[in-house]
């Protein structure tokens, strides 16, 4: 049993784990918030309480940090009494922010991989260049941390064990599919900061066959995906996070991501790489001024909060699992269908924020009351998914699954 | 008569200039070549020793300058007692170097209109807005400044008064097009400097039409044109310098300038512009540095001249003028063709900056010898073409005309 909550990271996603904390401050006890920047902290409790989020009177208060500094961390995580850190800065900060709750013995959760900011796509499994090293210390400080508990990693993590649990006997594939079918009627923007969003694809696609790492390039391998609610859409071979913790579970299927493209984005991506704008190694110009060109882009596009007021259509994101049920061959697809324009009028983000916001909070909401508070550090398929799923449905992000006994919700409450 | 040269700038085109001056030595006297930085001076000189260019010996040296301090370059002039400077340097220096040959008395050619840093395609026509200025005191000072004596501006301009001279009796329009069907190999490069070339096509397309200035978007009209050696090419209404003199000297006739894209340039020239990557206007990144966008883009796209030595293939630039001859409808195309490979085999520079080198050169050499030394500020169709287009047959750039009687090289030696 834990409570408190620091939130570190002030962005969109924050923006809807601040929402959803306060929704359930009943269970989470006292609120903090924290980043670089304090007013953006303060924009997000102002919305809060627009939005009359709070379901009991309670503490909700902002705090400027710079989360790479882990002792600044520790010392804000004993100043405010947190027991949970709900780490969704950004990916440069983690392995710090990672360190302030083993010192302190916080719980913690983040919703991406740690990244280094001069290293792109490094040699995979990616969990075991940085979090995994920590786990024996997690251990032995009896510390609670949930890696890469979002939607995608995270909730995907648990529909993969799912099958596993109550669909399949045994996992042959398991096909991680991403389709955002909404518009933001913008030239080109990202869904989530530009500089974490190109970095995902300018690296080697890695996926898990036969036993082993494939290497590929990016949009080297597209095929359409019929899925519901958001139809056909074609979707490519993306190298993601959760490939490299679902692939230690199950070494013997094959796991592979599919995010969904556009042409349009294609083309954009493809001119802004091949001239070296999408890169994190810095340039110089003729001036001698020293300048990243991915810093620049990031600077030119829009801001990704700034895309929710005018958002619309659909998410829908999935684990379409194949292997054998009683001997014979069987598949489930186990899905999401998320809406930008409820979200924004929910939490006043988008639904990409939305989808990877809500995870955590229902972490945090499980540890908080026991069921996850595991005192090690874990993937989210290392858990059980029914208590995660169940929770999930009740606060936003209802769980489908598609088999040949039909498409239908599901519940384990 | 005048004699020595100071050489402005060194980049690709002053490297085709020292080249060339070098070959024309025992008319141009002693050369010298300055710009920010002395190594590239240096290396155009090695450049011109190695090809040994020198017509006879003599002195070539370089020297540092700021182009933007008037006052030293005034110095350099008189310290290096030239009585010719070409400007071929940053479009942004010209105003300041014009200065200096005002004070010093020096003959002044450039080759593309003045431009400040910070502002894109000002009002037309362009020569207004800083050139023709200074022309009350070119004229007092009795000194010979002539503008945009490149290929385009420069050639353009006297194919248009060698129609006038000798082959039309009325003009009705004029359209210069300038199709490079050569191949560099790179995914995406500019034959000049980026910087320049990207702000030539992000503003307003003016053409001169109808007795009045008319403003398009660029590519916003476009045509198949078919021209001799290089064939069918697509090209499209550009602003650009010659039309803001041509239309001055022309008024009824109609003046357009035509430049040719490939599908390829077009899409990653959108893409950046409507990223707002091409602004010359700076963005703050997240943390804080102020860049401009269009610095960067240039600092990621090769450098114009290291894509010489691979470069094939051939440019064709004319004027196709229309108008009337012995009182019926006539009309003429006066065009040069250049190729990549000759010109680097001869120069060690691309054919675009050889076409855009050699002009200036000849403008030179008939300023050293009295036919052009006009003592005044002029562009290049107020001065006679003859002598100029067989100067240029002799140096390097042939012109050839195409109309009812044929398609034949032209001279007037």
């Amino acid at each position: 049993m834990k409570k408190n909550v620091l939130i570190i990271g002030a962005g969109g996603v924050a923006q809807v784990v601040a929402h959803k904390c306060a929704q359930n401050n009943d269970v989470l006890g006292d609120l903090h918030i924290a980043s670089r920047t304090k007013a953006k902290c303060d924009a997000i409790i102002d919305s809060v309480r627009e939005k009359g989020a709070m379901k009991v009177p309670g503490t909700f208060e902002s705090h400027q940090v710079d989360a790479t500094d882990a002792t600044a961390v520790a010392d804000l995580i004993k100043a405010t009494g947190a027991q949970i850190v709900i780490n969704v800065g950004s990916a440069f900060v983690n392995r710090h922010v990672l360190e302030a709750c083993i010192r302190t013995g916080a719980a913690y959760m983040d919703t991406a991989i740690h990244e280094e900011p001069d290293k792109i796509c490094e040699t995979p499994p990616w969990y075991a260049n940085y979090e995994w090293k920590r786990r024996e210390d997690c251990e032995k400080a009896g510390v609670t941390a949930i890696l890469g508990v979002g939607f995608d990693p995270g909730v995907v993590n648990a529909y993969a064990r799912l099958a596993e649990d109550e669909f399949l006997d045994t996992i042959e594939s398991i096909d991680i599919v991403d389709i955002n079918a909404g518009s933001h009627g913008k030239y080109f923007a990202t869904n989530f900061d530009p500089e974490i969003n190109f970095r995902e694809f300018t690296g080697t696609v890695w996926s898990w066959q036969n036993g082993q790492w494939q290497a590929n390039k990016m949009f080297e391998i597209g095929r359409e995906w019929d899925l519901p609610v958001v139809g056909k859409q074609k979707a490519y071979m993306t190298g993601h996070d959760e490939i490299h913790s679902l692939s230690q579970r199950y070494p013997n299927a094959d796991v592979r991501f599919w995010m969904g493209f556009s042409d349009h984005y294609i083309n954009v991506f493809t001119v802004l790489k091949n001239i070296g704008l999408l890169s994190e190694q810095p340039v110089r110009t003729a001036e001698g001024q020293e300048v990243v060109p991915l810093k620049v882009v990031k600077a030119c596009l829009p801001d990704p909060a700034s895309l929710a007021p005018n958002y619309t259509g659909k998410t829908c994101i999935g684990d379409l699992v194949k292997g054998t049920k009683d001997g014979k061959p069987a598949e489930v697809f186990i899905y999401n269908v998320a809406d930008h324009k409820e979200a924004y009028e929910e939490v006043g983000s988008q639904g990409i924020s939305y989808t990877a916001g809500v995870p955590p909070v229902a972490a945090a909401i499980l540890v908080a009351n026991g069921t996850w508070d595991v005192g090690k550090m874990v993937n989210v398929e290392d858990l059980d998914p029914k208590p995660f799923i169940s929770l999930l449905n009740r606060i936003g992000l209802p769980t489908r699954v598609k088999d040949e006994q039909g498409d239908r919700p599901v519940d384990f409450a």
